[in-house]
């Protein structure tokens, strides 16, 4: 089955909010194995919205669209489905009556308007609105399916998993259901990943292989159709294997984790625990380890030594390192160790990672933009460090920087357990 | 003018990424005073996306395709474009020059398929790539204008600022340009903030007043077209008079800065330095000062302080204030104000921010999630401590307490200076 989203609102067309929604239903319509070709933005005009629905019918089976239920005179949706299949709109009593009694447990007078929102089209199926007002409508018409779902993702989301999903899989009878898996990598580009791959992604067509990159991070989806889950993995595995023989050093999760959630996982795992010292990475390290929950359990925390006297005053690093004609400076290798070493010791912690070089714009200590040092320090052991040259700006430096030296404590920690 | 965008990429129509190039783009359209009908998101589809770009050309003047631009086998976004308009694909030898010199200086072999990514449509314009190996396009052919923008955020966004806009500038002789003011607010919500300005917003349509919210700050932007920006500005004056008249102490910019950019440019501007010291927020505050070029001129880095010990250890917080039956606790005003003058005063910085309390998923001390304590210290005085209590996930309670420790630095900044 083809699917094709529809998001209604001039918000999102003027760029006030961004289409999460369409985000978020194209995940788990392709976790349906429903596909998703096209998704359109169109905004509260009845024209235009005519137009998207009459595209979408010919070339799609099923057409979901967001936004548009709600009480004011923008809201158009139901109205315009209504009159583009020629259906009458009717009153949905249960959702009235829901709403009647919202508005007198709360005192407050119910605005008439609102009264549109428990209307649905005539022979459609309501979706319940657990947690707003809104309700939704589903329905199938010469054998294309429609579904309305509220904008507030906060409404969306739980309607569409609830009431949504099990009404696309009680229209759905025919389909063999998709069964995906995913390798994450880190240490390797998406270009040297495909590069590596190249033949087996050009060849396969089941399962599929799709690389993509984000945030650092590069990511292979293979997906196959099977009827359950065992037998589309049994599928999947020779490719994997394939896959694994070629760049398995570089895969460091088989689900879609990112690599400070596995670094995190294996030092809960056993036990131990990180600190941290950034100098040019300038907290971005920290900030990506706490934004896991549950962090805390192994992340002890560290220092953002910016200046040569923090490098000294709070993690002990020589002065005689960092500055003079002779010294090795704050961007180098003496100083990523001794960073590491010095946080480490400082907070007792098992492991710490330190990040020292020139994120940019300008160049330092004559050093050029990309230069980073990662050092990693171990207790009861030598600290090592790493000397990278990376691209991008101050921001993709800060981010590679990051991701590199959580790349080889996640070395050191596979290595070891 | 009318625009379409149209995203291509796979990864988009599947959900693994969302599309806030989408975003990005139609704002700063609304800004050039370009009306945006339709976005549409196509995977890396050749048929699909000449339907897409066919059906653009139908109903625009002006097609912005965002992605497809990189060196893989699915990168097809120049390769459909050229086919559609009929013209051949020629290399761009500045851009090939620039990626070859790339992989030169880091001694890496340039796989054949980057110089895809130099290619340009015939008798097109480059648009540079300051951030990024793949050069954009930009050109007309039949009243219709066309921009091939890279995909990542990191390269689009500024290529579409720095080129793209004067670019579009160029071709846009017969419009009346427009003029525009942005306000920055920090310490009031956007529901706050239209609260107080309602009947402005309902009531004026030249110049336009749009409120926009996006991580953690609120700004307006006064819109009016003039022949000069002496003029439009001119027209701005008195509904910019009464906006601050209302909600001036809220004001920390007249342009679009983020407020960690105001409150780096006030302390350089008197020669003074920050430091801090953030238990919840997990360095985001760090990272987001070191986002700004130059940051090193005032932030002198800090600590991110994850357990009682290190609060202790490194920033000299008593143990018997942070734990014990009847102690304040981590979470508490004392331990904010320590925290502040603590870290202050291990760097010598003239002032100093800490932020502790619960981020969650889970509360803390039996405290509850979104409970934070905000001090300032400031070489000479008593710290002070402010107490917030913040709604949102995790992220979003790192960010917003993040927002509130600069705006209780920049009231003090803008109070002394």
């Amino acid at each position: 089955m083809n699917a094709e989203i529809i998001a209604v609102g001039t918000e999102l067309l003027m760029g006030q909010i961004a289409n999460t929604n369409g985000q978020f239903l194209a995940q788990e319509l392709a976790n349906l194995g429903i596909n998703v070709y096209f998704q359109t933005v169109v905004g509260d005009n009845e024209g235009r919205m005519r137009e998207a629905l009459d595209l979408a019918r010919s070339r799609a089976q099923l057409i979901i669209c967001t936004g548009g239920l709600g009480p004011t005179q923008d809201d158009l949706t139901k109205d315009v489905l209504a009159a583009f299949l020629g259906r009458s709109l009717t009153m949905h009593e249960p959702s009235l009556t829901k709403m009647t009694e919202f508005f007198a447990a709360r005192g407050v007078v119910m605005v008439e308007s609102n009264k549109r929102q428990a209307i649905l089209l005539e022979g459609s199926d309501p979706l319940r609105n657990d947690t707003g007002l809104a309700v939704g409508v589903a329905l199938t018409q010469d054998g294309t399916h429609y579904m309305l779902l509220p904008g507030p993702p906060k409404e969306m989301k739980p309607m569409f998993l609830n009431y949504g999903v099990p009404w696309l899989r009680s229209v759905m009878t025919d389909e063999v259901p998709l069964v995906s898996k995913m390798l994450k990598f880190a240490g390797i580009g998406e270009s040297g990943l495909e590069h590596q791959l190249l033949d087996l992604i050009q060849a396969q067509t089941d399962p599929t292989i799709a690389p993509y990159a984000k945030e650092g991070e590069v990511a292979i989806r293979l997906t196959t159709r099977a009827a359950t889950r065992e037998e589309g993995l049994l599928k999947i595995a020779p490719v994997e294997a394939e896959i694994r023989r070629r760049v398995g050093q570089y895969v460091y999760a088989d689900r879609d984790v990112t690599l400070e959630t596995a670094v995190l996982e294996a030092l809960q795992a056993s036990g131990r625990t990180l600190a941290v010292a950034e100098s040019c990475s300038g907290g971005l390290l920290s900030d990506m380890l706490t934004a896991v929950p549950g962090a805390s359990r192994s992340f002890l925390g560290g220092v953002v030594c910016y200046t040569n006297a923090v490098k000294h005053g709070l993690v002990g690093v020589p002065l005689d390192v960092l500055e003079g004609p002779n010294a090795p400076g704050a961007v180098s290798a003496q100083t990523a160790e001794l960073l590491a070493e010095g946080i480490r010791a400082r907070t007792d912690a098992d492991f710490a990672l330190s990040i020292t070089g020139v994120a940019g714009p300008e160049p330092s200590e004559g050093k050029a933009v990309g230069l980073v040092y990662v050092g990693v320090a171990e207790r009861g052991k030598e600290a090592a460090s790493f000397q990278l040259q990376l691209n991008g700006n101050r921001e993709t430096i800060k981010l590679r920087a990051s991701k590199s030296a959580l790349y080889q404590l996640w070395r050191r920690l596979s290595a070891t357990t």
